[in-house]
């Protein structure tokens, strides 16, 4: 089969032909690939960036976004059957640690990452777990939610966290609108009825977040968190979703809070500095936030197919992945890349 | 009567006859002071530290620790009665703000603090609302727990905010055993199973907080986050409370928790500054801690009155202020320094 | 001033002058109705249901669900002002014992009903404390809101507290739309995605519920037990809000639910019956629900303020109290009955 | 292996060789059985009462509650390796499922129940899975534990779902202080400061009951609804939990309950019948409660490791089965009943 693989750090990855992987354990699921989407980590992995702490050997295939369709499942497994629309959670996890048993799979104790620590689905066929693949209401197409997968289900898990401190009237700043935080506005309006007020520095993401349920939208262009003291009334913003993490993001989140306000990382790049008189005199609240768990995947995708969640999307045959990578990187790609690679 | 009154930043405060306050709102409560406990914030009161930030009007009486009898009420006060033993909740509320109405009157948007920024209770008499005081079991003497009045309250609320992350078998950090850190140990061993592991210089404290509940005690030496990992097979804990806050226990606290873990901070001088990608990384909280709400102070109360939470204190009467403040100063005072104005 | 005023239990209550009310505690307000609805309960006051248990001397005025414009305040009040539009929590609370200071002034040890134990709002004046107005966005008319006081804001409270059980993809059942349920239905649209399924004898109803939200309507002829198994897949519903609590809806709520499923009780009039086995065997739990808090209106009022919580009104001039209370008992109403007494 | 069969219902289970289960799947683990409780369900398996519910094909191996040392494990079992000491949960469960997915595998879609639906512990060995073993404490011995893995873990689940409401000061009824009930009493003073009244028609219970941690008991003599009112000064209880369900108990627990309290029901048989109005007026809760979740178990265990869970046991060679079961139905039996069979 054809499949994406890094032959060496800082080298374009190339198409190549690889065996297909096959069934062999009883939870063994084998996935014909549908829909993988790209993203800046597999950028910043050609780059090196995760090479020490992904650890992984080279060559491997790439691709930590993937839905498809089941091909054939192993003895043990009854959840899915051949033909089976699925979407994957980006870890395969053990399921038998405390965290797994706590519906917090995503800090399994023995978990694999595929795409960054193993083989991914940038691939006509990916081998996974059962314990690792949603189903998928038959109005869903893969190549549709495939980049829910991981970048989707980091903006759904912060959001739902955020939720319980989101009661009506309550208001909630979501700084950077982009391909996460398009993800969180959506997840807001879907989930709460507090008041959204969005900052980015593109116009274009300001109107698109106003359709998808900002109350307000406010241009990052210095004034911001004058701008958000305004619309609180001087109080700050019960929750702040902070989606760049990076270039002051961090210290202007915090200066939008709210007395017993949270503020929520998501992105990251920068540093969160904070004299701790502050954070007691206020008592705020940093909370850190990783992909979401595989129920959260589910949950995700009832929103997507009720309609309430939607992405924009370019597509690829995966022969393309050169051109595609090139586009992300130039920032000519618009939404979401996606590689086609079962019709590539 | 008699008060401690500051007439000048960096000048001591005096004790002199001032005009007994007078009960006049309907819901005023007039208090007879049977303890008022003196603490750091006294010290840095009197050195201005708390100038700008109070912008009290001098002279005013210090003390904001507080407890007593209840001498007179007013027209509409019902839940207490002249003769009632009470404590004083530091802060006194509005009890109409969205956050006095949903228990968290600690950030009532239109409180006032006494001995903070309008007189206190270092004085044979306070005036305060009968929104602050909290009645008390008759076996409990003022003087025994003025002192958890905002000390231990401030510990408490801590803990009770831990205590849904600390399953029997978890383990949680207490940095620093002194005045609150040991009324936290109490509090954690009242409240949870968890396994409870406590940091300080002093063996004299630790040996305290090994009496107290503690699995586990460790010098702080600079190899306690190194102990730490030792003590949890690897994994770190699933909760560190520095009452500390300062002096790099900021950064040795983060490096103590585990995955998913929470870092609480109730000590302050210094700065929390953590990379964003390791809040990610690791999905790690950063938690503020004002002092306790009203309930807070009176679930507090009931553990004292169950003899599960216990101050060591040394009394003074109120005319030696000076010799306390003194004391405590110099390091000579043992426990906590409490001024007994009715009995002075 | 006009008031609608009970004399006699059994005897039609009657439109009379009665002294204005005048403001004299520091905390009053007083305020000017501008809409006061009219509820069943209304009817079973005035049949002598409520003699028992109120207590009210009679003559008195009836009206529990008020909202209007403040004329006047106490020397203490500061938030709110002559001329603001309010709308009135139906219970005059202390905001001194444990429930008040926890969120739960519902449960005030010490709490009035005006309209049922104290004069009520059929009036063009009623006095009331600072503690029960809350102030309304500019948006909003008193008689477009005022049946959201007593019964909109039970249906909110009910859902506030199930929302916690319905992540996307779970299915919430809702028996009985019509005053409260289809409050209910908006609410449920506004703060979760569950999938509602909607039963109720009316096909108009169910028509307004579909329109509000729900993604299956089920007619209650004898099979909605089957229809929601059905719906479900055979394990049954997450949660079951019961609007009616009567006539066998008690013991069909309870066979709609899945294991570990909650059944909320609103309605009343009937029994909960269950063999103890069966409670533990699917551990399920049985959620009683009454009015909700000053903090939950607030809420509630946002969403009105946002438009996604409305009522159908038919309105009356207070003279015509007769009237409306015929046409309510006829079943001529159209939607919730509201008297102008300002207007009138 | 000897093992302890049901041929028929309503005569003796016997003891006779059977062959040794073998390791054939990667996840199973062979546990030779240290301690087997045994309890009032396996008398009413054998008298059928549970005949149609289990569905199991007769004979079988009686013996659900079970504790071992792991003799054999699975080629993909790395959580426990052959000379471990082990507690079996009670159930054998999927682990794909949301519910196992969500920490609350108690609901699992697909589990097995060893010793109700096919072959228990009343034998020398047993072949579970890897997803079922408690990996214990050097310090405790399957014997002394083995009657935690069922009657423990209920009541410690109970007593987790309550403690949230259980702050210092609440008070929480017991119902019943026998096998489970004393369990419970140990357990709320272990994760709680609340205050806790127990009751028992049995001097010996509550005279074991106040050395556990009792603040007060109650003889079930009739007045004891009147004594809680009196011991709540009026208002009742936060929480009821009822260990015994039947013979009036599920009314007189509903009829302790404070305003917003929660009746906890645990103990079966009878009925719980409320008017609705009265579940709506009170805003009471019936709560559901089953066996507790494999995290429970191993929480459980941490209590007992600590010293804060004890049980009395009489301990009988497996051969002794009959004996056993004579003394448990006569009531001779002092404590739990645990057959030995490795040692047999």
């Amino acid at each position: 089969m054809k499949a994406v693989r890094l032959h060496e750090y800082h080298r374009r990855p190339v198409v190549e032909d690889v065996p297909e992987p096959r069934v062999s354990g009883p939870l063994d699921v084998l996935v014909e690939i549908g829909g993988a989407g790209l993203c800046r980590t597999d950028l910043h992995i050609v780059e090196g960036q995760w090479a020490e702490k992904s650890g992984v050997a080279l060559p491997y295939t790439l691709g930590h976004e993937n839905a498809g369709w089941v091909r054939e499942v192993g003895s043990a497994v009854t959840t899915v059957a051949p033909g089976d629309t699925v979407i994957l959670h980006p870890l395969v996890t053990c399921g038998l640690c405390r965290a797994c048993r706590a519906g917090d799979d995503v800090h399994c104790e023995n978990s694999k990452f595929p795409g960054i620590d193993t083989d991914g689905g940038m691939a006509e066929l990916l081998l996974t777990s059962v314990r690792s693949v949603v189903k998928l209401d038959p109005s869903l197409r893969p190549e549709d939610v495939a980049a829910l997968a991981d970048a989707g289900l980091t903006a759904y898990h912060a959001v739902r966290k955020a939720v319980p401190l989101l009661y009506p009237g309550a208001q909630v700043v979501v700084v950077g609108a982009g391909g996460l935080g398009h993800i969180g506005v959506q997840c807001l309006a879907a989930l709460s009825s507090a008041e959204i007020i969005v900052i980015d520095r593109s116009p274009d993401a300001l109107a698109l977040a106003e359709e998808l349920g900002a109350a307000h939208t406010v241009p990052a262009d210095g004034g911001q968190v004058a701008a958000v003291a305004d619309l609180t009334g001087g109080k700050g913003a019960h929750v702040v979703l902070d989606f760049v993490g990076e270039e002051g993001t961090e210290a202007e989140s915090v200066a939008m809070l709210r007395r017993a306000g949270s503020y929520f990382v998501i992105g990251y790049g920068g540093r969160v500095d904070i004299p701790t008189i502050d954070i007691i005199a206020n008592e705020i609240n940093v909370i850190g936030n990783l992909v979401g768990s595989y129920n959260d995947l589910a949950e995700l995708m009832a929103l997507a197919a009720q309609g309430k969640v939607r992405l924009h999307t370019t597509t690829y045959p995966l022969d393309a992945v050169e051109d595609a990578m090139a586009d992300l990187h130039s920032g000519r790609l618009r939404g979401r890349g996606i590689l086609l690679p079962a019709g590539g």
